[in-house]
């Protein structure tokens, strides 16, 4: 056995885990990692050069491939760069395996090129942090490397997923001598995992039933998750059954379900405080992750719920509302599912769960109508812009939402329940708009869909090593909304009146994406007028090989206007 | 007293210690100290939107006016984004003050936007990671925020100077109310340092001296260091008299010293092995950081010392040559100073140190004679418009080398002794691509002095964003060594046979810097053929108010052929 036989074994390992998909970054250090994926014919291998962008490509393909990325870099700082997408991953619970190649052990910090202190550099954000042992021939350090190997995949793999880390010091030679070539073992050993489902006992589940029986005003919130086929089928009949409120933001991917109340986030920003208390819970329950309707969240929390329970498997549970006081280790679906059939306990009692249900069901409709109305003018601007896009999306595709405004907009147009084919995805584990292209050009390269990113100028600009690479991108698809600046500092409260906000809150950025688009070959599509919209979007959405980027340029003044006239709206509906 | 003001008297006090430049990155949770920097009058603040370009600006301002530079963002992933640049500053030993603003701990990992596990985030990265209490009007919170400031300044000055973090949990409102104003207080207190310097005893001083007259066969190796006056004129006086071989690489900034051996890099990688054990030292003295030869360094761990001593006043001393075996806590300048006018034990032991410093210098010559030779060919590759380059560059400017060959390439060429105004900077603390442009541009801001970068394209278009900001940088100048792709990968050994070469080790890119003037108004002088370089240096050396990038286009065969016949050209010599 060759010296780094156990490290091209780890590409046959992860292949042999069900692993397919690896993005290496250049360097010398990591050259056998780097070989070994190239080589295995289990591994479509992908180069990107700038780390940063690299980490947030994988991270996307295993969001868009629901398995674990083989993420490798070289020694040195390119392992800082993952950071950003390795805290996304983390928060967002998508599974990564990152090898980070390393100088043996007693040259860290001896002043040789390219080391730093790799061991646990993610610190918190992975699951685990493992120090590989140098390659070498003994048996045992073979066994070592494997047993790493086979824990950090199941372990990413293991609900809630996760990134996990692998330092892994190689001395040289790093390259094959002549007449060598890359052989994978044929045994190498799996640990297998034999993943298994949480149920309840017969005595659970009678008193849990018995104690949802005793809740007439029930809410049910959907944190963002991917698109789960069963629980979107469950949960549908589980609300037309129970007559309760289901609350899901665009991110949750529940817009599937007819009866979703998808405009919390406008009517709750606006409608007066007699109503917020006519709507508070008695038992809230929730699902999924993180919400992002700020009027939602202080809603829950300033009109607090008697119980929260909260659905989920297993996992560290946080208490978003300030009033969680139940943990149901439970996959959501078999949670709705044991309740679906029960009957309340009264008559009397099921009229009452369906008036609080009623009280929603009217608070939604009047935001929808007055959404509706508000885009019956034919201004242009970021936020019709948007609507007319996502009126137009194809029947399967994916949107990818940016931070900070674009998610946000796209929240208060909401997706309509015929956008069943559509997936939602946004980077709101940390909700930075550091990798917010790079995360949906991953997706791009591992899906046969179309995708589109709608973006704000900064987050755009900041991560547009996303695109510098040689993979195409046919089925990708950018809305720049670009307002050169940061406009979000305009539409919050606080920052309005400080002097120092054009300079150092907005942060005027002058460019747009005409010679970006140059750059890289992609079709430039550029809005300055309404009449231009109705062929602008013809054209984008036609796919004909090329990627395509579709820029509305427009002032500040004149978003935050039609910002301000769309909540003004929505009150409106109130007087 | 407002609840914020011991935080907008962070300004105050930093202020107070002699801090004038800060970096602020746009953000919500970091409103606070935003504003404080922004409007104290004895700051200079600047705002980047990209937040590992921000901390590489602040690395570059830091080692320019050697004083710490605040770095601000705001809470998340933001954080995240500084560590590459943070870990070349702890390994440059560069001081920042690094103020990641937070949400408070109790918000921490409870799904509410932008926050991540920011305590300790840098690891050892940092001097020290500090968490402020959150501010509130009790007095023993504003002395302990203050106590925190005061300690951390300090430390990050201290000997090796370094990053230091203060984490800064900040509670909303973030921005002032109506009618409140910043106002820093004026009794903020100050906690003085007062640095001394290390002397040795009669009896260290006296040994010291025997021990030196001890040995004939003297080698002084210079690491990587600022330029630094006092050194560099008794370190001139002290080999003249001593007659020592003094070697420097291009980044030691020993090069105004006449008879620095400056070439050891191309004589220590061509001659024979009988020439190496000839160069052999006895004693090896080493102070500074970093050496960038490879050659130098394999020669010194082949051939090893018999004493290796290292000059450095406080702090970790690594084993880069594997022979150390004292540290000699001092300031270099002082060591020299002791022993510049000691007497060698007899006139015997005097000529055979003559002789040995003889060998070295002889060496030095055929490679001097050699190097010039290579260049009488007016060929056109990067080599040779580099040494133009070099040779034409103004009496006084800063000179930026990037990782990974264009620092190799300058030490190669080498700076002449007449250069003396020359000061040379290059990110050897990680070597890192990631921020060598964003680096430059630090310093471009805060001399007066023009700046040149010396970059290839990989790491150029990684480092883009260094851009991304409303500064005009009219004192600022690129060359950019454009073979589209990592040609260090052609270049050294290993990789050559890989059939995965091209893809996964260069990774071709197909960029020019063309589209990036026209988006930033720069100069863009582009050099495709011989007869060109003439007329474009002019123009580039012309300061006129604008920034200026001149690009070689080249090809990879090219520039490996050239890169090879200089290194035969060495060679030969010897046979």
């Amino acid at each position: 056995m060759t010296r780094l036989q156990p490290i091209y074994d780890i590409a046959q390992l992860c292949s042999q885990k069900g692993l397919s998909q690896a993005i290496v970054c250049p360097g010398s250090r990591c050259a056998p990692l780097t070989l070994a994926f190239v080589n295995h014919p289990g591994f479509n291998t992908r180069t990107i050069s700038d780390e940063r962008s690299a980490a947030f490509i994988a991270t996307g393909i295993a969001q868009q491939t629901s398995t674990p990325v083989v993420l490798v870099c070289t020694s040195g700082s390119a392992a800082y760069n993952f950071a950003p997408a390795v805290a996304e991953a983390y928060y967002q619970r998508i599974p990564l395996i990152i090898l980070t190649a390393d100088r043996p052990t007693e040259w860290i910090d001896q002043w040789d090129g390219q080391t730093i202190q790799q061991e646990g550099l993610y610190g918190k954000h992975v699951k685990k942090s493992f120090q590989l042992p140098e390659a070498e021939s003994h048996v045992d350090v073979s066994w070592h490397i494997n047993r790493i190997v086979n824990e950090a995949v199941n372990l990413s793999k293991d609900f809630p997923c996760g990134p996990v880390h692998i330092n892994v010091p190689l001395r040289e030679p790093l390259y094959l001598q002549k007449n060598e070539s890359i052989k994978f073992s044929e045994s190498t050993r799996v640990i297998e995992r034999m993943e298994t489902h949480t149920f309840f006992s017969e005595e659970q589940a009678n008193q849990l039933i018995a104690d949802w029986n005793g809740f007439s005003k029930i809410a049910v919130v959907a944190g963002q998750d991917n698109y789960n086929d069963r629980l979107a089928k469950v949960l549908e009949r589980f609300i037309r059954h129970q007559k309760v409120a289901l609350v899901g933001d665009v991110i949750s991917n529940v817009h599937s379900i007819a009866d979703t109340i998808r405009y919390a986030d406008s009517f709750l920003g606006q409608c007066p405080d007699s109503v917020k208390r006519a709507l508070q819970p008695e038992l809230l329950v929730t699902f999924g992750k993180s919400v992002i309707s700020k009027n939602l969240k202080l809603f829950l929390r300033q009109n607090k719920s008697l119980k929260h329970w909260h659905i989920q498997p297993k996992g560290d549970v946080p208490d978003t509302f300030q009033s969680l006081n139940k943990v149901i280790e439970s996959e959501p679906e078999n949670f709705f599912e044991l309740l679906m059939n029960t009957k309340s306990a009264s008559e009397f009692e099921l009229i009452k769960r369906q008036n609080f249900y009623t009280l929603w069901e009217a608070e939604e409709h009047r935001a929808k109508r007055a959404v509706g109305q508000f885009f019956e003018k034919s201004e242009l601007h970021e936020l019709s812009l948007l609507q007319e896009v996502i009126t137009q999306l194809p029947a399967r595709c994916n949107i990818h939402l940016a931070n900070s405004m674009s998610v946000r907009y796209a929240n208060f147009i909401g997706l309509e329940a015929g956008k069943k084919g559509i997936r939602v995805f946004a980077n709101r584990g940390t909700s930075g708009i550091d990798g917010c292209t790079s995360t949906a050009v991953g997706h791009a390269l591992s899906s046969e869909v179309p995708n589109f990113l709608i973006i704000g100028d900064v987050a755009f600009f900041y991560d547009r090593n996303a695109f510098w690479h040689n993979y195409a991108l046919p089925n990708f698809r950018v809305v720049i909304l670009n307002n050169h600046g940061g406009i979000i500092f305009n539409l919050i409260d606080g920052p309005e009146n400080a002097p120092e906000r054009q300079e150092f809150f907005i942060t005027n950025q002058k460019l747009t994406a005409k010679n970006l688009c140059g750059e890289f070959g992609f079709d430039y599509l550029k809005i300055e007028s309404a009449r231009q919209v109705k062929n602008a979007l013809v054209d984008f959405f036609t796919f004909d090989g090329k990627t395509k980027i579709l820029e509305l340029e427009g002032t500040q003044k004149v978003n935050k206007n039609a910002f301000e006239k769309f909540k003004k709206h929505i009150k409106s509906t109130y007087q």
